[in-house]
């Protein structure tokens, strides 16, 4: 019997952990569902015969090498920051380890030591950091295994609600963290256009949109995601011309979001005084100037220069930004009220289903030829529990999980996603969840 | 004989060694100057037979008890970060400190045990924090001492080229340190005005610009500057309906310089990609959309919304920044590229002045009529080395120093200069170098 240990059952764990007791008869495996909450861990054991719940503290230092020690692969969905703990302890007693997470450094540093202990630390295993990163590599890989040359990569990727349950204005609800909604896109983002850098600053980043269709789900406006240079490296990529990564909404968010951005109500750093007694109206007006005879509302207008009778305004006050009620929220950021405010318009209803968009654009020449290839995935989830995100960022982890322990994948190392023994086997085995990329090739034609 | 041991001789110490060498004699001083550099100390120094220059290294912990243990007065114009490990000696070795810094958590920490070792820890004596204080609650106690209630305070302060001296269309120039002005005003700046709560973020700074009049100096513009809040508290002002505080420019500048914060290149916080081989115009264009057939100057007036032809192009144009010149500068942030450029171009003269402008309005009631108190300074320099900068930082902390030596201020403990025992003597000596406020009071006609 080989003995799977899960570490984090929250949210994100749910398909995954479905996963591995469906599979546990059929491969022989004992799954141990570990979490600072043992509630929590036995809920989603759920009496399987296959399953074993138990209450995991990832600063007992005893119980993380005890547990590690017993333990054939170990599945980290801990918080990003703590892998490495369970890393060093994996290495240490010749132990695998999956992750969905980014690899941080101090779990990079660990390659040499895991190669010479024959342990794979493989990370990266979700959907973005994860199935963005395998589906792209299928195609670079096999454009060029043909001959052709990639001048140009742009990848987006949006968490979204499905369109039958589309119903707000804003066409946009929560499917994930809403704390990192909220911060997200803080920094400056970064990308390559033929050939130039392109900086754009967290102010001006919901000004600097661009559209898309995906296959019959209709239309998306990108904003960019972050840091897309170095993706050069992560893809192989160096000297490509245009490279870029964006985040997909609906068209129209990004508009109205940036009003958000501009007066500054997105901040995480500082606490407002008095906050707990203040008024949404309060709160907005805080970030206006001092007109004491007009109305909010057009303060805003014209602050932010926008119609004061338009969509986005419309957007707006369905939020609730201007209401007359109390935040009661003591010592909180900026970011922090809003959160609750749009926690209370944005979240899912129980019948609710939502939508993983993913989609990849390259420009290749091929004898003398230029050409565009386009592959886009949708996934839409299946219930409030088994969502799109929870399937797209469980199962790969769960198949890498399944090919380490039948031997399929065994690389030593710390690895991401982006070589063939890795990426053929898990985009294989999605296919049969739903999880696949419909590809056009096209004759590329210059704007 | 006295032992004032100076550390730290920079720019900002100029005055201030020139006003210890000349009194040493009259007071029977002996006074130390160290530096990292011993040249630059040496050259203070100047042969004053009062005078003697060391290299002084902070992090030399042998060294640095040493030379405390020897002074009676120790001056640090150390870099803020580096006060409280001189103050920590101080303490252990019942030394008077002086510096014109804020106090820092840690310097303020040793509050109780300067009382207990009868030990003054005096900071913020420079011009702003310092001059401002004086100022600002000598004006204060007496509306108090009249019976009033402050109702406002409003106080903004600026360092600029002298009047005569004002020719470029900037109507600036460097005065102090070129970094500070380039990242000046990044985070959240807060105030309050007729007890609503005001959050104005970076983006946002140099768009709420008021204006003033200094005296016969002409106008200003003013920007929020940072955390006005907190002085409620340093300056006994709680339950006030408005508290602002500023940072004065010549009218127009706040209009330019919010182009740079709005494209997002003050940003000092990643660094640009081959940075060394671009040019100007291509450091600029890659804050700008990709638009291959629009000149980099018709892109960046649509992008920030100002006329192609208009004043702030002008001044833009001025600078160099659509300039095909090479940057020159490795792995820059964008912030030094802009302080590269501007440092050619907004440096004083070798016959060029500076300015300091300071400016206080309060509102108070009194006998059941509302008045206004205007208290305004306004310092030229001598020259480029006794500048005004100069001249407002250094005195008080030389006053300071005399007057803690002279037994004249003697009470223990960590102070800023916000009470009578030390604002009444300093201001009284700065009055003789000119450094002195004109007063008006006035009727308040609500607006």
């Amino acid at each position: 019997m080989k003995k799977i240990v899960l570490l984090g059952a929250g949210l994100s764990a749910t398909t995954l952990i479905k996963y591995l007791l469906k599979n546990a008869e059929a491969n022989n495996w004992n799954v141990l569902i570990g979490d600072i909450d043992l509630a929590l861990a036995k809920k989603k054991v759920n009496n399987s015969p296959y399953g074993e719940a138990f209450a995991f503290d990832v600063q007992n230092e005893i119980q993380r090498t005890e547990i590690v020690k017993s333990a054939d692969v170990v599945i980290s969905m801990l918080p990003a920051f703590m892998h490495h703990l369970i890393a060093e302890e994996c290495v240490k007693h010749n132990v695998h380890m999956v992750t969905a997470s980014y690899v941080s450094p101090q779990v990079k540093a660990l390659d040499q030591k895991a190669k010479e202990k024959v342990v794979a630390l493989l990370n990266e295993l979700g959907v973005d950091p994860g199935i963005d990163h395998m589906s792209a590599m299928k195609v670079i890989d096999d454009i060029r295994k043909q001959g052709g040359k990639i001048l140009s990569f742009k990848s987006c990727t949006g968490g979204l609600i499905a369109p039958q349950y589309d119903n707000n204005i804003w066409n946009y609800k929560f499917t994930w963290n809403p704390r990192n909604v909220v911060l997200a896109g803080q920094g400056v983002s970064r990308f390559l256009r033929n050939g130039r850098y392109k900086y754009v600053p967290y102010h001006k980043l919901f000004d600097r949109v661009q559209t898309t269709q995906v296959l019959d789900y209709g239309e998306f406006e990108i904003y960019p995601n972050r840091d897309s240079l170095q993706y050069r490296e992560t893809y192989d990529l160096q000297g490509i011309e245009s490279i870029f990564r964006g985040t997909m909404r609906r068209p129209g968010y990004a508009a109205a979001w940036n009003v958000f951005v501009q007066l500054g109500v997105t901040d995480d750093t500082y606490t407002l005084e008095n906050s707990e007694n203040m008024t949404y109206r309060q709160f907005i007006n805080s970030y206006l100037k001092y007109e004491p005879i007009k109305a909010v509302e057009l303060k805003l207008a014209e602050y932010v220069d926008i119609p004061v009778d338009g969509e986005i305004m419309k957007k707006l006050k369905w939020l609730g930004i201007f209401d007359d009620r109390k935040i009661a929220l003591p010592n909180a950021t900026p970011a922090q009220i809003m959160q609750k405010l749009l926690e209370e318009k944005w979240s899912l209803d129980p019948e609710d289903k939502d939508m993983i968009a993913m989609q990849h654009e390259f420009v290749f020449e091929i004898d003398g030829k230029k050409k565009k290839h386009i592959s886009s995935m949708v996934v839409i989830g299946e219930n409030t529990e088994d969502t799109a995100m929870s399937m797209t960022v469980g199962l790969p982890v769960a198949i890498a999980t399944k090919l380490l322990l039948n031997g399929s994948i065994n690389t030593p190392g710390v690895h991401v996603p982006v070589k063939p023994f890795m990426y053929e086997p898990i985009l294989k085995e999605l296919e049969e969840y739903g999880i696949k990329f419909i590809d056009e090739v096209h004759d590329f034609v210059e704007e």
